[in-house]
């Protein structure tokens, strides 16, 4: 898909307003539906029971008293979710992570699930499964893991990539490297060189609404299932790939999303779920409980990370490297990749390198959350950033514009930047009210800056205008962040008509082509693109049904504000064809008027912030208050602002308290010991100061409107910003996330 | 929408097989979700207050008792579906229909409506609306109501048309006329006139699923409606029409439908349930009894039509007419045009009239009901043809055929035939061993011939590649008889992959396109050519991806058995590539691959058919039994001819029961005394012979594959192919549907 670059330079009507939400009255009205709000007649319950071993092989499984017991329809363990995966490892890994096969891996692995009449049956039926185990020694922290004599999690991970290559297994995997120059020679000229490593803690997403569906497959193969899911299209092909079932027989539906965050990209129990509606031969609602969302869901990579910058006096950097270590659960995956390739994306290096590596460990499946990876490694590249820019008495904002990536720049993970935002949203900060306010006693300020590359991916769009002209747009990305108002005001702009003419949709797998996930900040980048192309499909049938109303050649027919214009002076002074005109002769000019489109969106434009934060920190109890706390993001052209500054808010809120709070806390057995929201404590609104937002808006030159993605990079900063802010009120480097009381004290006590 | 005239001359591969039809399994384990299988949560339970008289004027209504009861919501009355048709009469009598204004027109008419918390309570409170009636004069005779003296429904009907026009009002309305040539110079050369006046009696479709919706509007002005129905596009349309909302904005889903047969092409409670959901602010489930159903949806004209027929001794039909006289209820509508239009549509005649009229009579609004109004006029028609062909001593069928239209006829309601099937049918009837199979005492054979024009009209298809290379077929033709099976045969011929790779489903409204009701025999017409239409376009997609693959021009790939092949000599023996490698590569050679289609399916077949009947009355009873029953129909190309066959023989099982038991019985107040399955006696199992069918295919030259419509003419025959039976095996003309005992008894008497 190519577009006009000059396009985003046009005098917006519809893109850049507020219009009320869309989904707004629904949801404070409680008329939303959600995964759990669906039920089929004849559903029956199902429930998953769970290791409650970090590390164990399954001897045995018998469910016969389970299954005698009144009222339970089916139980299915490993051996009704056979491996069709046919050496795909990372179909394999959502497999065995649906449903352990041979070990538990982690306390709540899934082991055997029940389908019975109603919830109280299908609980006591999972007392009445009796599983036999094999404990194994556990390793759960990243560090502990990737020690050479750690307890193993497969024995036939040889990491690949170093040299010499291992002669023996280990918990390490998967090497990733990116970088350029020349690091060794960078850090001989440098006069200052910062070397740290950090520590960041496992984490939840935290969303509200625990994952939900309701699978219904028939003795005839076909099924459809009901999800809470950021994409229903990915996760009909994942199921449907592990069923065994044809990708288009099994017709998926997305609920609305009661947050997601990265967590809801990937299935956890809904394979499960079909497996046990097929075996039943009935319905099944499978909905998560808040300590199952913790053990068995979404968490983060634990990481620890070494980096090394060094600089010249007059502030330039020279050479710049990190080594990434990221727990990833039982199975390698790509989180250090992310992290390593954006660990130095803000910043023009003439030599860089960086190295990741996954780490396995007994602990849940690491999932993707918000602009996955790259916080850790911010929190760590920044924190050296500022160590480092203190050190040869700079100011770090100062440090960071003398060092920012420019439109030209070598990224550190490859490409060659176009125009990009680092620099303006550095310049923003210098000269925001916030950086010269003053600070009290026990304060600190702290800032940095963050990257997400964003991606596009493929997007299907159909537009249909109805009889009165107005508009329904069936769009494919699920809307976790205003994507229904975001694209009805694409599709508004680009049509000529009010926004309140077009009412967005999002169409099940069976009535839209296939749409990648709404991750990776691309659900208005690359579904705008589609509304677009269907928009302006649309608008040349309408040319062509008002040349054949007005009998003169399409040719001559042009658009403009939602009107057909004749053009030139030949066809005399027509008054213009509105929509609503062209809809309703569409049965008499050659049917209903629609225009699809069905695309790669290519060209995601890279995003950057920066955040400053203001905290105090009680030097009695350690605890650290947020006083005050800017964004500063680029957001290309923000078609909502509203929406984008409710992202830059809820990243940043978010950042907030996986700084300062949030992580998995593991006793020595391996059990998560804190699988609540009473205990794995998530800000809440009087934990938050109010969060200032400032947009900035350079267009992405690929895309017609200039849109960039604005989900994820809001969550990147603020692990550093308040990590700085920290230390600058405490005059302790901090280096281990989250800074809890405990933490603060024990650095404050290191300190004494 | 033109397709290549020639094209289905083609060696089919999928259409014309027999598969397991795709809704089987969900149908018959009960899974399917017909309209009273959808909740919400928070629903209220809607019920309808009915006029208890046949004909009065609604003086008062007050609701405030019922407004006191705990768990009653909302009280909706006509002041909450204020008049927005903007003189559109048609529009204006639905609204009128759906809740009362001025005046209760029929036994059975909406005047209030309730929303409660559920149905006892709900049932409660109709009690407690207290309407104040005058009761006026009713008639519900189609003759005694077009009789000068009757009382009259409107006092502003003049009817057109008829010269002079008329001083004062009457229940005749719409005045409407067909023909060619000189009818009485026609009469002038015929040897023998057979005159006859007949009359037909109300029926009732008799759909097992009652009427059902959950409606739920939102504050926002957004709405949902779930609802068994003909046509959801159709049903959005008209109520957002009723209701005042943008057409787009209400979203509409149709259920599995559980027999339609035209009566669920107007919408009954849906209107009101969405004003009582908008009224209460809470979803709205309303379900109609059968009570309900008989009482205020969906039947018949009653009907009253004279007919003279004259032709020559050598059986050369000189002239025809006939005066048509359709009961229609209280609003003008277009029965008596349809039955004008098609009474004489079998033949080819030089002279011919038809005159139709509506008659107003306090009876329900009247539906389509299969075929509309032809079965009433083919009885009267196809009667007085039989009797004909007695008094000139010729063989009924030989007649017919004589008399029979042909290729380049005029019809008799104007266009000329293309192809068609009728003499095709009369000659296969003819050798058929049904003809000649010996009679018993009491017995009688019939034969007669019917028409229907079927039609095309507005229709949208979406075909979506999954990466696994199945498709996804979406159509918006709800699935009263097949479709489902027809139209992924359809796309898998055109396509060349097996029919089991596609899975078809109806979209709803914010998903597609706008369609036409399924009605008109036109959803596997119109839908296929939709379809057919899209999966062209998707090949022209997947022969561009091919070519990127390849890396060779699109003109050199062609497109064939499901893949595509590099064409000509110069790209040497490349393998075919197939669909499922062309869609696993979808990602990266431009996206999903889909094809859409919006047309007008101009060009629809008209179809004939020929039944052939065994009765045999019992003298002492007057009870008839259908003792054999064969159906010869031309249906153009049969898609899936285990469907076909079955439209066939419901269509005849229906003729059947409006023939000899079906009919509203009235009493003198005006009420119906009949309105449930005990005393409405539809024919079940055990009434009906195996009823034998004989598929022609006479290719429809308009559609690619040749296809007509099947649904509606196998009921037009069998009123008057039983009639003659009966009529030969009691020696008395039968001239009043249905002929029931009692009037058979009273036939066989006043012969006595």
């Amino acid at each position: 898909m190519s577009f006009d670059a000059k396009f985003h330079d046009r005098d917006f009507k519809s893109v850049g307003t507020r219009p009320l939400r869309p989904d707004g009255v629904d949801k404070v009205t409680g008329r939303a539906r959600y995964g759990a709000d669906y039920n089929l007649p004849g559903q029956l319950v199902g429930c998953i029971l769970r290791s409650p071993h970090a590390h164990a092989r399954i001897v045995r499984i018998d469910a016969s008293r389970a299954l005698a017991l009144k009222g339970v329809k089916a139980v299915v363990t490993a051996e009704d979710l056979p491996d069709l995966t046919d050496g795909d490892a990372s179909l394999y890994a959502v497999l065995d992570n649906c449903m352990a096969r041979e070990k538990a891996f982690y306390d709540g692995h899934a082991v055997a699930a029940v389908a019975a009449i109603d919830a109280r049956v299908a609980r006591a039926a999972l007392k009445l499964i009796d599983v036999e185990y094999e404990v194994l020694p556990h390793v759960v922290d990243v560090d502990a893991a990737a020690a050479p004599d750690a307890p193993l999690l497969h024995d036939d991970v040889f990491t690949g990539g170093i040299d010499p290559a291992p002669e023996t297994p280990s918990n390490v995997a998967n090497r990733s490297e990116f970088g350029h120059g020349d690091v060794e020679a960078g850090f001989a000229q440098a006069d200052v060189i910062v070397e740290r490593s950090y520590k960041t803690e496992q984490t939840h997403q935290g969303y509200i609404e625990p994952h939900a569906c309701v699978a219904s497959v028939n003795p005839d193969g076909t099924a459809e299932m009901w999800v809470c899911t950021q994409g229903h299209f990915v996760f009909r092909q994942t199921c449907a790939d592990l069923l065994g079932m044809d990708v288009s027989k099994l017709r998926v539906t997305s609920s609305e999303i009661g947050g997601g965050f990265g967590g809801k990209t990937h299935v956890w129990a809904e394979p499960v779920a079909l497996a046990l509606s097929r075996k039943a031969g009935r319905p099944v609602k499978l909905v998560m409980s808040r300590d199952e969302v913790f053990r068995a869901s979404g968490p983060t990579s634990a990481t620890s990370i070494d980096v090394r910058i060094g600089a010249r006096k007059d502030g330039t950097i020279t050479a710049a490297e990190a080594t990434l270590r990221y727990s990833c659960g039982p199975y390698p995956d790509m989180w250090a990749e992310l992290g390593a390739m954006t660990s130095f994306a803000c910043y023009g290096l003439e030599n860089v390198k960086t190295v990741g590596f996954e780490v396995l460990v007994n602990r849940p499946k690491t999932a993707a959350y918000r602009a996955p990876s790259a916080p850790m490694a911010a929190f760590a590249v920044e924190s050296a950033v500022d160590e480092l820019a203190h050190k040869i008495g700079m100011d770090p904002v100062e440090f960071r514009i003398k060092n920012a990536a420019q439109e030209g720049s070598r990224s550190s993970y490859g490409p060659v930047y176009g125009p990009i935002g680092i620099g303006p949203t550095l310049e923003a900060s210098r000269t925001h009210p916030h950086m010269s306010a003053p600070l009290g006693p026990n304060q600190g300020r702290g800032m940095a800056c963050g990257f997400w590359f964003n991606f596009g991916g493929q997007t299907c769009c159909d537009l249909n205008v109805a009889a009165d002209g107005t508009v329904a747009l069936a769009v494919g990305t699920v809307d976790v962040g205003g994507a229904r108002a975001s694209l009805s005001l694409v599709a508004a702009e680009e049509l000529g008509i009010p926004y309140e003419d077009v009412k967005a949709a999002v169409a099940d797998t069976a009535s839209l082509g296939y749409n990648d996930m709404t991750d990776g900040s691309r659900g208005t980048f690359s579904s705008s693109m589609a509304a677009i192309s269907a928009a302006r499909n649309a608008i040349a049938v309408m040319r062509e049904r008002a040349a054949i109303m007005w009998d003169i050649p399409v040719e001559d027919v042009g658009w403009e504000d939602g009107q057909a214009i004749a053009l030139g002076d030949k066809h005399g002074n027509r008054p213009p064809l509105t929509i609503k005109e062209i809809a309703a002769e569409a049965g008499k000019t050659g049917g209903p008027i629609a225009g699809h489109s069905e695309l790669v969106a290519d060209g995601a434009g890279v995003s950057f912030a920066t955040h400053i934060c203001d905290v105090e920190v009680d030097p009695e109890t350690g605890a650290t208050r947020v006083l005050r706390y800017t964004v500063i993001q680029d957001a290309g052209k923000a078609v909502h602002p509203a929406y984008v500054e409710g992202q830059f808010q809820g990243g940043a809120a978010q950042g907030i308290g996986w700084a300062l709070n949030e992580e998995y806390v593991y006793g020595d057995d391996g059990r998560l010991q804190n699988p609540g929201f009473l205990d794995y404590r998530i800000p809440v609104c009087s934990d938050l100061p109010m969060i200032d937002t400032q947009i900035l808006e350079i267009p992405n030159p690929n895309h017609p409107y200039g849109i960039r993605g604005v989900g994820e990079t809001s969550i990147v900063p603020p692990l550093a910003a308040i990590a700085n802010a920290v230390s600058n009120a405490v005059g302790v480097r901090m280096t281990h996330i989250p800074m809890s009381p405990p933490r603060i004290l024990a650095a404050l006590e290191g300190q004494g």
